[in-house]
């Protein structure tokens, strides 16, 4: 089968209302609010040495006020998403902002090309003696992936220039040469941004040296980290024991190659296996692709929340074990599920297979989608699946690393929706977007039309510059039963293969495709190893995952409904909520909560009749505070 | 009302084969395996000053080894749980294991009194500097505990003269003089520790010093713990950050005559509360009682678990907020069911209402109790009503308090049976006592019979050396709606008050009284708010609750159980279990767990008739793993 390739986010452009309506805020409100969050917060001042400002106390910490060691790279994934928000429109006001921002990074980096501002303002003598805990190349991954994607928006190579310096310094520092360190950091992402940084290039170094890092990652005895832990114990400068009581938690048990079960930190995880499924790709290595197959599975059958949330315990902030997805306590890090997309990406990329595009689809439109507020300024770092109105969307986090994730992915969404092939186009996601493509050699533009996900017809042109004979292919989700398609308005008896209709013909200008996805309200079960969704439904209409919130369902908390297994499901268009959405609703019973003044009692509940109304989770807590509930207790 | 006095562990025998097997158990298997614990981890070692050996590393944390800034209290309250089991069988080995470390404390305490052995061993320059985080006040309680009870047994008051002059250092050092620290402990405990060593020697110097650290508490601005906080960041000495974001954490967040919401650390509120009704009690304080009735009220209304576990959150190893009571993740601490009926206790002496025996009934019967395996070896830290097999009991713990605190629990039960007045007896529990008391200067022997808690049948011999006129007051359990009584075999009308029925009249020797409590299954249904439990119901029994174990229903998790509200709840004898329980069983449906290859699907589970076991609770995770279940969803 033909190599499809992702397009460069740059050259999509989004046009339908539900993307739109994100990226316009994300542009005029969350990439604004960010960077006066990261300066009131002290990051920015961070950056200027060879003496920061001390930061402020952290109001929600009293007794203490918080530098942490991976400031650089939140401010780098700022610069990114605000690049990817340039992409779509320039912004003098935040260029300025951004080259303010690199001016303090040229000016912090040393004369070996080092650039880490909390080593170089507090500890330099210290630097890279502390890969498993302090991020120092988990900083320079993100600074080099908003380097990047700053220079492809803009063109500006300065600061790209001061992260290939930097890179040039890590690629000394770090190998199996003699006099080099054989180590790699504990919080994986380097790696990533080391094959963007290839595919930028072409330079192979980059993926060399991303690939030491993959492979070196669990080598024992001994282990890095120990060899690491024992120097720092010979200074003095081990202070803490270590939180972790493993190598599980960063994913360094074992070598990659040999790891078959998804441990550890959730977005660690994520991003380590990204970095190997891009490797399989670009190295044609069967062993890493063979490792991703087996994790992937893992994850899918045993780990994942309904949402794609991943990684159900704040204690490491990740996996614990099979079928442990509790709703209320979910962890379930709103990066985990952006990282999932990453490596969903690199997956479907690997292998066209619709069951990847999925995975994707449900972390973009659930679990990551959920971390960004309609305002667009406030986030959650947690997603759970069930709440009794005590969390609430913050504005800020003392490890802020959630909010410019989810800015960085709606400004980049784009790039997630086709890819090309030499002999073809795959559509997989759909809601309005265009773009010139290049298949083959042939300009292709496309524009896909459709009020996806709340409708699922979708009308797409092909127009290539001259006719020509390629592949389209159209992913028919894994939820939908009975997809259509008519090319010309004749209908079209495509068979889906993988999750991908294709369609083969010489295309010519004019052409249009309809695709037809019938998106009915559906119930879905967990396996019944998953203790906390037994007896249980949730509710679902195409991609989305639906909630009941108590905003929709005043009275108490939306605990007290019972849902029967044979009450109808009404799809509503309700035009009155958030510019427009498509809710659910049903005949329903409720406890009746009055009357209640003991915490126990052997009289049991009465119940009533009650209406129940399920709205998309991913808008949850967007009208104050209340409870909420994915997986509705059954009658 | 006459002042009732709880009697002295000492004086009550414990016959009734419930509380005799545990008894027999902790005396012959859990006092020396504790032992011998304390050895292997290092904490009889830590004792030996000047040079104490360097403790093992912990095997749970490969990382680092342990040595805890508690340990002078674990090994106190161990000697506290082999001086209760003493007073029953005494035992040479023990005794001497005892003086041992006596002999080990005597020779560590420092000229002026000052006696921890983690500071004088480690940092002895830093003493009283950090009360906040570091339990040398809280260590002091339990040694004191340990030395007062190991006399009351023993007579020997060797390691009772050495805390007295301990006692006497902390005095000179903490006050409201010239020159003394108006400090208090971070963790609450010596307060009631001195609270018996006033009891003991009538000093009421002692009663002072417990009211000044209870009226110092939470006095400001400034905090104490801030300006000690300064203190050690001017000597350099405050390394980490304070890990709790408030003092509610050690309930130092305001005076304690103020506070009306049950906060932070369960285990360290528990014996705030119980020395602060102790000192109502002897004060007659009425802002203490009042506190601790409103703090009661307040636990009781909103925050406790149906087994009286207490603490939902691992965070703070604490209380949250209102109705938060997850059932898988309840963090319940076995010291802090155990901490509550030492509350209770205080409670029902400051007023004798059966409302406060029918808690400390529940916390003993159930969340407490559930802390200590059948084998007496094992244990569980945390006591969650749910499972899904992965918890399971720990032969030991980094931190060891709960251990120690279900050994002195289970050989100090006899003290919380029976109470005396100048004019009557009071019976709380059943389950089989025989005692000689004072009533009025009159020596009464009772024994009380009964197969209690299996049983509701029970019979009381009341022999006083003379006849005398004076109340027998028997508790009829909150439980119990149509309790009936009769002396020497005529029935008595003997209205309840308060949860006491009360029978005066002149006893002679060979009276008898029969009580019976009928005990039916029932369902417990759990306030609305609290939206863990909604929809689903309880079993209790009594005053045992139940849950249902994968051991007596095999076939997959009991989560795949739901219970009809009709269903008939049998009630069985079962002689084959546990040298024999009651157990309950139901007719149920239950999933089908076959043929699930995925983690969600849109199929419903297809269910089946069947019939669920339950036991009870403090029963569970004796026969392996498995999951569990407490709160059983309804059908």
């Amino acid at each position: 089968m033909s190599q499809y390739h992702p397009v460069r986010f740059v050259d999509v452009r989004l046009e339908g209302d539900f993307w739109k309506e994100r990226l316009d805020t994300v542009l005029a409100r969350t990439i604004p609010s960010q960077h006066k969050k990261l300066g009131e917060y002290g990051l920015l001042d961070s950056l200027k040495l060879p003496n920061p400002p001390p930061p402020l106390r952290f109001p929600r910490h009293p007794n203490g006020f918080t530098v942490q060691v991976f400031w650089d790279s939140d401010v780098g994934k700022w610069i990114e998403a605000a690049a990817y928000a340039l992409s779509h429109r320039r912004d003098a006001d935040i260029e300025a902002r951004i080259e303010a921002i690199v001016d303090d990074f040229e000016r912090a980096q040393a004369p070996d090309g080092y650039l880490n501002c909390w080593y170089l303002g507090r500890e330099p003598e210290k630097r890279w003696s502390n890969l498993r805990d302090n991020h120092e190349l988990y900083n320079a991954g993100h600074m080099l992936e908003g380097a990047i994607a700053y220079f492809e928006t803009t063109g500006r190579r300065r600061w790209l220039d001061v992260m290939e310096r930097y890179v040039e310094h890590i690629r000394a520092t770090f190998g199996t040469g003699p006099g080099q360190k054989r180590g790699y950091c504990g919080h994986e992402e380097i790696e990533l941004a080391l094959v963007k940084l290839y595919h930028l290039t072409k330079d192979k170094k980059h993926l060399d040296l991303a690939a030491y890092f993959i492979n070196e990652r669990g080598q024992q005895p001994p282990h890095y980290f120990d060899i690491e832990r024992e120097a720092r114990e010979k200074q003095g400068w081990e202070l803490q024991r270590y939180a972790q009581s493993n190598y599980e938690y960063s994913q360094s048990h074992k070598p990659v190659r040999q790891q078959d079960k998804v441990v550890g930190h959730a977005v660690r995880a994520m991003y380590l296996y990204t970095a190997m499924a891009d490797l399989a790709v670009e190295l044609n290595d069967a062993g890493l692709r063979k490792a991703c197959e087996t994790l992937w599975d893992d994850v899918m059958v045993t780990k994942m929340y309904i949402t794609a949330g991943l990684g159900p315990s704040p204690h490491n902030e990740g996996f614990t074990y099979d079928y442990d997805l509790p709703n209320q306590t979910a962890y379930a890090e709103t990066c985990a599920s952006v990282a999932l997309i990453f490596w969903a990406q690199r997956m479907l990329h690997l292998d066209l297979d619709g069951k990847y595009a999925d995975v994707l689809e449900t972390a973009l439109y659930n679990g990551a989608l959920a971390g960004l507020s309609r305002d667009g300024e406030h986030y959650f770092y947690m997603n759970p699946l069930e709440s009794n109105g005590t969390p609430n969307r913050w504005d800020w986090h003392t490890c802020p690393c959630c909010t410019m994730n989810v800015s960085r992915l709606v400004a980049s969404v784009g790039g997630y929706f086709v890819s090309t092939a030499p002999d073809g186009l795959a559509f997989h996601l759909y809601g309005g977007i265009s773009s010139t493509l290049d298949v083959g050699g042939t300009k292709v533009a496309v524009r896909e039309v459709s009020n996806y996900p709340w409708s699922g017809a979708v009308a797409i042109a092909i127009d290539p510059e001259a006719p020509k004979a390629f592949d389209v292919k159209l992913r028919v989700p894994g939820w939908c039963r009975s997809a259509t398609i008519s090319v010309n308005g004749q209908a079209v008896e495509a068979k889906v293969v993988n999750g991908y209709a294709t369609i083969h013909r010489t295309w010519a200008k004019g052409d249009s495709i309809a695709l037809d996805l019938p998106m009915p309200a559906e119930r879905v079960f967990a396996h019944p190893a998953v203790v906390m969704d037994a007896g249980r439904v949730a509710l679902k209409r195409g991609p989305l995952v639906y909630c009941i919130e108590e905003a929709d369902n005043p009275g108490g908390t939306v605990q007290r409904f019972k849902l029967p297994r044979q009450s109808e499901l009404a799809v509503r268009q309700r035009d009155d909520l958030f510019d427009g959405v498509v809710t659910l609703t049903a005949p329903a019973t409720a406890i009746d909560e009055a009357e209640w003044n003991t915490l126990y009692r052997t009289a049991p509940p009465s119940e009533a009749p009650a209406t129940l109304t399920a709205l998309p989770y991913y808008l949850w807590a967007n009208r104050g505070q209340g409870s909420m509930l994915v997986w509705i207790p059954e009658a």
